[in-house]
């Protein structure tokens, strides 16, 4: 199949109890698209960056065979920057330095080319840009992810609402969907949102996992516990980008295959954490992926017979 | 096989969000010998109490196939009595009072008809009680668990280490394995620990579930997700006694094994937080383990071939 993905294509700069970094390359859309381009080779990028982006790291998306033809570059313009300071928890975390910079006006255009994707990924982003996305693919794809956050609740609510009530999947954390729906347990929250519209929720619980939710099934994927959580920057977009891809590779959102998708999205969240920035999730192979899988096997299976 | 659990039999009175109660049954003993007793028909149970305890509850424990004969009755005196009030998270909790009561100079004594016991649960207790239970054993029995506490950490560390080290399992909460390890990753945490003599620990993390380590392996079982924990009090201990009750009703300690007995134990505590104190745990039915079970396999269960 295909997918297009919306997002952020960006600069961070990180500080861990570990170490600290430059300008890396970052974003919602760059984490998202090199992690599903594990699974699918049919990845289709629209984003905006500005003239400071290097070639270099646009060449390297290209050759996890993600299409650019919809990342747009603005001469005279600086990309989006975000820098942050984890804490020594490394659940938390403080902006340092957010400059929108070309994202202020960023109107995202949709190539031709990209007219017929079957899925779409819905990164992070205001959600007045999704919804332009999704009305402007001529035909509804098979499948919309959406991925937001709690500054979206705070100061778009409603746009925000409209954009669930358009999507077949949610993907947000713990606190967020405690938010969106005024209640503490995390059962009764996903059945309110999922009263919005979406058919199934994905409630984010960053090192305790991610569970996920159909009217009537939940599912649960703890994240593989690590020695060292070295940079926990793009984990949930990258987790989004592996479950998104590995559905659209197989064509099938039966709850059953979205397990799988959960797995594979933890698999390639558990690698993004390891080291920082996309350093890590850039050059997997084949075995790696079938290695860190086979732990979530170990990890998360036993035999009962009932 | 044969089960000796020693703990704490005594009063609870406890305020949740949901409600209060007066004081009601609880203790460590109690809520692991009635978890247990789902699977082991042989347990034989150790601790005091004072005067006022009821009769009927003790009888109610008989009729678990629990053997009191070493429940010591002490006539004058007042059984131990914890109160606590939950806040609205369910997470964390005030206590607000501790009455040692008989607990004061409790001296655990091993009736003779226990000394064949080949698993022992050593629930939270000072460790120099632990220990003495221990030694006053004439066969060191086939598996040994310890459930602890931060509180013991924090006032006899020495004699705590003592006893890790002739333990075969144990079981803390995650801030507990911080505490006592030095190490924030629950890994290295989990390393560190058995480094002091047991083969096996399990780290509680409480609605996120509880992770089983040995020097190699590692298994995760999420709590189950519930519209509503009523009341969390005994979960730990309840926790524990459906996974010891299970090893010892199967008489096998291969980490396979355990990793089933981590999900009846998981099992019974989602029941247990269901309802006030003991009360939800004390009368399921087959099928109610049944059905639980099949909840937990659903929500863990997924297929991928490699």
């Amino acid at each position: 199949m295909s997918l297009l993905v919306i997002g952020t294509v960006a600069f961070d700069a990180i500080e861990t109890p570990f170490g600290k970094t430059d300008k890396i390359i970052g974003g919602s859309a760059t984490y998202a698209c090199l992690s599903a381009s594990y699974y699918e080779q049919n990845i289709n990028l629209v984003a905006v960056v500005g003239e400071d982006f290097p070639e270099s790291e646009i060449n390297k998306l290209q050759r996890h065979h993600i299409n650019v033809e919809g990342l747009q570059i603005k001469q005279g313009e600086k990309s989006f920057f975000w820098s942050g300071k984890y804490h020594n928890d490394m659940n938390t975390r403080d902006t340092l330095v957010t400059e929108l910079n070309v994202l202020e006006n960023f109107d995202p255009v949709l190539p031709d080319s990209y007219q017929d994707c079957e899925y779409l990924m819905l990164g992070n982003l205001a959600p007045a840009l999704q919804k332009l996305v999704i009305e402007r693919l001529e035909k509804r794809p098979k499948l919309i992810l959406m991925d937001t956050m709690n500054f979206w609740m705070d100061i778009a609510l409603e746009e925000l609402k409209e954009v669930i009530a358009m999507v077949d999947v949610i993907s947000i954390n713990d606190e967020e969907a405690r938010q969106l729906s005024g209640e503490y347990s995390l059962v009764k929250a996903a059945k309110k949102i999922m009263a919005m519209g979406p058919k199934n929720i994905i409630i984010k619980k960053g090192e305790h996992g991610a569970l996920l939710f159909d009217k009537e099934q939940v599912f649960f994927a703890p994240a593989l516990p690590l020695e060292d959580v070295f940079d926990p920057t793009g984990a949930g977009d990258t987790f989004a980008g592996g479950f998104i891809g590995y559905l659209s590779k197989t064509d099938d959102a039966s709850f059953e295959n979205m397990k799988r998708a959960i797995v594979y999205g933890s698999a390639m969240a558990s690698y993004c954490v390891e080291k920082f920035g996309t350093q890590k999730i850039e050059s997997l192979s084949d075995e790696d992926l079938d290695t860190r899988i086979q732990q979530f096997i170990d990890l998360m299976q036993f035999e009962i017979s009932l």
